[in-house]
């Protein structure tokens, strides 16, 4: 049978049966009619989407290709692989073959009868390699960098979205159930952390986390157990873990998990590219009372923070409240990393990436709005002994907010 | 007790009894010889360092940083975080803190008694964003692209390199032979891919494939069983697979494994950030004639290309070799994909990352050289039907080859 044939009439019927939800028309000009209006501010005539995310965001499909957006008159999709099944995928309307980049301003031209004055890359990811090659193809064009703009429309979550990171969010309280019964003295954390994400994903979790930064890579299996959860690595978190080789310097370790030290598990997962995060505390025996506290404090930092969340709180006020708190608790030193050492963050953005605004953090003065959704994780670590913590996903709501990963706050021992 | 002190007391202990290995200060020094005969070709002064994997390579750490390389000189390595860790990983004498990249000049300065005329940068990879950065930080130096430097020495592993893929094949072994166990008539996709990954992971996988590219992501998980076998997707390879959903439409899916069905598991294991690829097939109940004839095929031209492998034989050759007798098996229309869907590869390079040289391929005029290693994967595609193929790891000795993946080619029936 022919291929294209194939997708277009067995694709659709195969992909509902298992689940897939594709992005509403609407869903996607409401989308366009936010971003255009970034874009006349700026006086930017077009952008032209490259990166993954966010060309999912502007086009519901993720096949490889580039999407053009003037500020006025309709988008073009142009793909390079596989064509007929981003016309299942995508609700936008003229989608056609790019065969090579080279051809990118003639179908342009063709399509708008001109070629932009202005262009909106995403200037916070594009390799400069691809951006010499566009300032070829468009010598006469001014280029403007869009990240901002797609940052700051992307903070806000749809009614959509919020629904793909409740799904999410509901896988992760399946694993976290799940994971009390794989837990078993003599494991090491990273085939603890294996199964668990195995677990994950015959509950429809895609595997991957994504984040947006060039070096930083994100993963589920962030399970330290006693002293590989007093150690400090390369990523921006209060501890990073000993990892499976300087190579991988990060997460679940060969390490045998022993009784009574505090397992935390902080385990993201994702359903239709939206992401929920959540950190839970294991033992095997009775975790000792020193971290037994230090949760508990974690718990009175994490609920201090949900007072405050309402639209229009600032998000360093509630960081800064939160350092006193812990210095009031007794864990200066221990809150959200060793002395030095320590992050300056309580919550980061998410959703279709790790990274996303707001974050409730040291210097970042900017009210809490609507339809934001942020992990919030405060962290407590003692170098050579362990760490422990507590994570959830919520949603602004107007009066307060939602927590999208309902999982049980209580340790988990086995 | 203090991080700084903990890590310098026992970090390598416990990594050393976790089986971590250190890169030697000789592989270093080699690969810095390397570096800098193609760096005075080019008239390139110095070199910086960002990506994760070439700072890997020339430093023996994945601490979040940046190395600087003289022409002449010694190598400076500026570390963010964490740096008594990169202290305990890399061979580097010269390794100082980074707080902010605006120290990066006076650093290198107060390093070298001068910044360079001419520096290289990774502009494969770079953000134009930061390159912007940079050109600020560096208002008289001029920037040069050092890509593709690092990746034709990158194409030559060291025995030291070599023996870190074979072992990334070891655990594959053990994954495939686990995998009989564990494939169970009724199971979806991604339930069995999500258990081999488990084991994987047990026996010190690392987790993450990395490929280099802003939008391709490595994954593996690839599990396709009859007709989703027989779909291509967004990736450059023969079919993608159907995946969970519009933002992740590549390989496993919540689809149920039927009986007879061929069922293709392409397979990637990392160990020490060096990968090993592999596929086979497997089945529940005997496999349709169709797929076993189509699989035999696959191993008649994995066959022949190992029988070309040797240093000097040119890779386009090779790969139009293998186009000519798919046509005589047979197979024109479905060898490495569907009509105008067809790849035009039969072996991509593999080390740290999937898409390094060589390529076996249309268009890649060059001779095999020994050291290299790659991923050799003919692949059969039926759309509607299904898909079979076989897939190696491969490094060219001086007469020929050696298999890095020692799996059985027998088709696994459960």
């Amino acid at each position: 049978m022919n291929h294209e044939d194939w997708v277009r009439k067995e694709l659709r019927a195969l992909s509902k049966s298992l689940g897939f939800r594709y992005t509403p028309l609407e869903e996607i000009e409401n989308r366009f009619t936010r971003i255009r209006t970034g874009m006349k501010k700026q006086k930017m005539d077009a952008l032209l989407v490259v990166q993954k995310m966010n060309f999912y965001y502007l086009s519901g499909t993720t096949q490889d290709g580039l999407l053009f957006v003037p500020s006025e008159g309709k988008p073009l999709l142009m793909i390079k692989r596989e064509l007929e099944r981003s016309r299942v995928e995508s609700p936008i309307q003229d989608i056609i073959a790019l065969k090579s980049n080279r051809e990118i301003p003639s179908l342009i031209e063709a399509h708008c009868g001109k070629l932009p004055n202005s262009l909106g890359l995403e200037l916070d990811v594009l390799p400069v390699r691809d951006y010499f090659k566009f300032q070829e193809l468009f010598p006469n064009t001014k280029f403007m960098d869009v990240s901002q703009i797609l940052r700051e429309i992307r903070k806000i979550k749809s009614h959509f979205e919020i629904d793909l990171m409740k799904k999410a969010g509901e896988i992760g309280k399946k694993v976290y159930l799940e994971a009390k019964t794989v837990l078993k003295e003599g494991m090491t954390e990273i085939e603890f952390g294996g199964l668990l994400e195995a677990a994950a994903k015959k509950y429809g979790h895609e595997g991957l986390l994504r984040v947006r930064s060039l070096n930083y890579e994100a993963y589920t299996w962030h399970v330290l157990s006693g002293l590989t959860g007093g150690i400090v690595s390369q990523s921006d978190s209060p501890m990073g873990g000993l990892g499976l080789s300087p190579a991988f310097p990060v997460g679940a370790s060969l390490k045998v998990m022993s009784t009574h030290e505090p397992i935390l598990v902080d385990f993201g997962t994702c359903f239709h590219g939206y992401q929920a995060d959540e950190t839970r505390m294991f033992s095997i025996g009775k975790m000792k009372k020193k971290f037994i506290d230090a949760y508990n404090a974690c718990k009175e930092i994490h609920d201090a923070v949900l007072e405050e969340t309402q639209s229009g709180a600032d998000c360093e006020a509630i960081f800064m409240k939160t350092l006193r708190l812990a210095e009031k608790l007794g864990y200066k030193d221990s809150y959200l990393g060793p002395p030095g050492l320590q992050t300056r963050f309580i919550a980061h953005g998410i959703g279709m990436e790790l990274n996303e605004l707001p974050f409730i953090a040291h210097g970042q003065s900017y009210p809490l709005e609507k339809g934001m959704t942020f992990a919030l994780e405060p962290k407590i670590v003692f170098p050579g002994e362990g760490s422990v913590g507590l994570e959830n996903t919520v949603v602004v709501t107007e009066n307060g907010y939602e927590i999208l990963t309902p999982v049980s706050q209580e340790i988990f021992q086995v």
